[in-house]
């Protein structure tokens, strides 16, 4: 008997794979297809030959802990201890279930909004504990109403993802506030924060969950350099906990996989001495208005996008197929690739919705719009 | 309450960083010291500007899969089925703990020799289930006797370590020839088998679990490119089961870690065309006759040592100090660290050995071994 029973491929892997099959332009899963900034390269390419290539100390490469440090520092004016707050973590993945397992005991009870990235429950299951979705509103805000109502002594963690994949909505001080109120009223409820988009963030600030004081004893903030450095393949993010949450998470860590890659990590210290992730957002956000206005006359409907690089889209007046069908027969009748919206929610409801990533350069966007305008 | 309660800093962490302040040898923590093979290093290099910087498929890059199999095939003529019975992880250790948490559960026993290393007992913790030690004879073979007697219908897993850390024993035709008798009773029974000193061993050939008949629909085989092409920085490996298995050890993996660092993947694919993992028992061979050779007219007495890069040494003659104590005045007095046995007993029993990395240059075993002769 399976502990996953009801995991199958995921539908990233599904998606890429079919349209690797079909030739097909892939929109689907996220990740760049520019290259990567040649600074970052560079170092890579002259390390390679430098003492790079042993074991970094168990919660990561001291300089580069420090740099980390300085970053928090300088995007948010919070200062971390980075010997007792931090930890490198091979992706976000791994610093995501790596804090569930060291937190959340049987029994236990995890609030996780609906839709959500599909990394939050499996751990969850994992632990003996119990995931317990609660419905994002119309608009993909939390309904803070319903969040209160499923918490209650059981409740061990809430998830929050900020900016959210795959809606690209992000959290307000309205938000905050409301959260605020109900971590009041439980004083052991955990907040993890994945944050993996925090820099890719448009009209609107991105808020970190661990700048809130109401939070600094009790967050869990999961970051990822894949995401900001264009580099998903790397497997190098961070994690930031209170001391007292942040020990138990380095025992996990110790014996999940002790350390991180050490190239990534040494590389990516030199990096941050010279990039600036503040251009990220305008960046992406060129993307996203060039994206938009490439699919300004489809018969795609396409939904507001405050961070990520994902856009979600209606095709309600294309066609009547449920969101996976019309995923599959998108890449077969049109060669673009994308990702079903209900492979986001538990009950895998169809909404005639889909997310595209635009984390691609201009002749990929152009190339794939011409396509779904043609449709 | 904390979820492992008894995990404290690990005893690498320790002596690796008592080391650096007393600016001692570091013959503890098991690294190389040495540089890593050009060849590799120059593939990184080059790698570095190509399209190598975003995910790769989760279960591993497909032609390094074809070419760990073929590996396989070269090494010990068995023939695997790349898609279905392998994976790529982020190191060893995680092959370890993603294949533990996958496949152990609440209350299943798991058999853990004694001495072992440190990886084991904290992911059967996790998984809610027991952790059986039972003792290896004096000179370090398997007693197979208390192995059947200390094995129940609850037990769900066996855990080997071939060639063994600590102490550099390996498994003989005898050992697979008693395990398989203790298999035929137990047809649930896994064996998970750490192999991560693999191509380390000497006068005797290595025994690789996974080629034996009898294990073949049992067997979860560990290994680690860290050892093997000297770069445990890199934290790269790869486990290998049958397809049943192997289905839920992908299930956690994917939301473990999802995918492992991609550059190493694309430069140890192509570092596979040239290395010849043959070369690394004679090479390790070689260092460690050296050192035993320096140490020979030293009082400590040099235990038998068949694979790995490890030397066990008693230093009764010497001092009466517990092992623990002995490390940490032998760094501070002598300039030297290295490992008490003592940390890797389930009861922490003191028999007054300590283990010293051989993977060093020999500039550095000299150093070395002319402070220890000083004693
Ligand atoms: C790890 S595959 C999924 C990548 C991703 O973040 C997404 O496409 O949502
Ligand atoms: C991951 S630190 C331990 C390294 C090692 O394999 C050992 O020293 O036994």
């Amino acid at each position: 008997m399976s502990k996953l029973p009801n995991v199958t491929t995921s539908i990233f892997t599904v998606m890429s794979k079919m349209a690797a099959e079909y030739n097909a332009i892939n929109l689907s899963q996220g990740f760049p297809n520019f290259p990567v900034d040649e600074r970052l390269t560079d170092i890579v390419a002259r390390l390679a030959n430098e003492n790079v290539h042993q074991y970094t100390p168990m919660a990561g490469y001291p300089p580069l802990m420090n740099k980390i440090a300085k970053l928090i520092q300088d995007s948010y004016n919070r200062t971390i201890n980075p010997d007792l707050e931090l930890l490198v973590t091979a992706g976000a993945t791994q610093g995501i279930f790596t804090s569930i397992l060291a937190l959340v005991k049987e029994n236990d009870e995890v609030i996780i909004l609906d839709p959500s990235y599909d990394s939050y429950e499996s751990p969850v299951l994992l632990c003996k504990a119990k995931p317990v979705r609660v419905a994002l509103n119309d608009d993909y805000t939390p309904n803070w109403e319903t969040i209160e109502k499923a918490c209650s002594a059981k409740s061990r963690m809430i998830i929050i993802n900020n900016p959210h994949n795959p809606t690209g909505k992000i959290l307000t001080e309205a938000d905050f506030l409301e959260l605020e109120k109900i971590l009041s009223k439980y004083p052991d409820l955990l907040v993890l924060s994945d944050e993996v988009y925090e820099y890719i963030t448009f009209e609107e600030k991105h808020i970190s969950a661990h700048t809130k004081n109401f939070l600094s004893d009790r967050c869990i903030m999961v970051s990822s350099f894949g995401k900001s450095f264009h580099i998903t393949g790397w497997k190098i993010g961070y994690t930031i906990a209170p001391e007292h949450l942040m020990k138990e998470i380095k025992k996990v860590h110790q014996f999940l996989v002790f350390s991180v890659n050490s190239i990534s990590q040494f590389a990516i210290n030199e990096y941050l001495d010279v990039v600036d992730v503040n251009l990220l957002g305008k960046f992406y956000q060129e993307k996203r208005d060039y994206f938009q206005k490439l699919l300004q006359n489809s018969r795609f409907e396409l939904k507001p996008c405050e961070g990520t690089y994902f856009q979600v889209a209606s095709y309600a007046y294309i066609s009547n197929e449920d969101d996976v069908t019309f995923c599959k027969n998108l890449i077969i009748n049109y060669g673009v690739a994308a990702i079903p919206i209900s492979t986001f929610y538990s009950d895998h409801k169809d909404q005639k919705l889909i997310r595209f990533c635009f984390a691609k350069d201009d002749f990929t966007l152009e190339s794939a719009a011409k396509k779904l305008c043609g449709i």
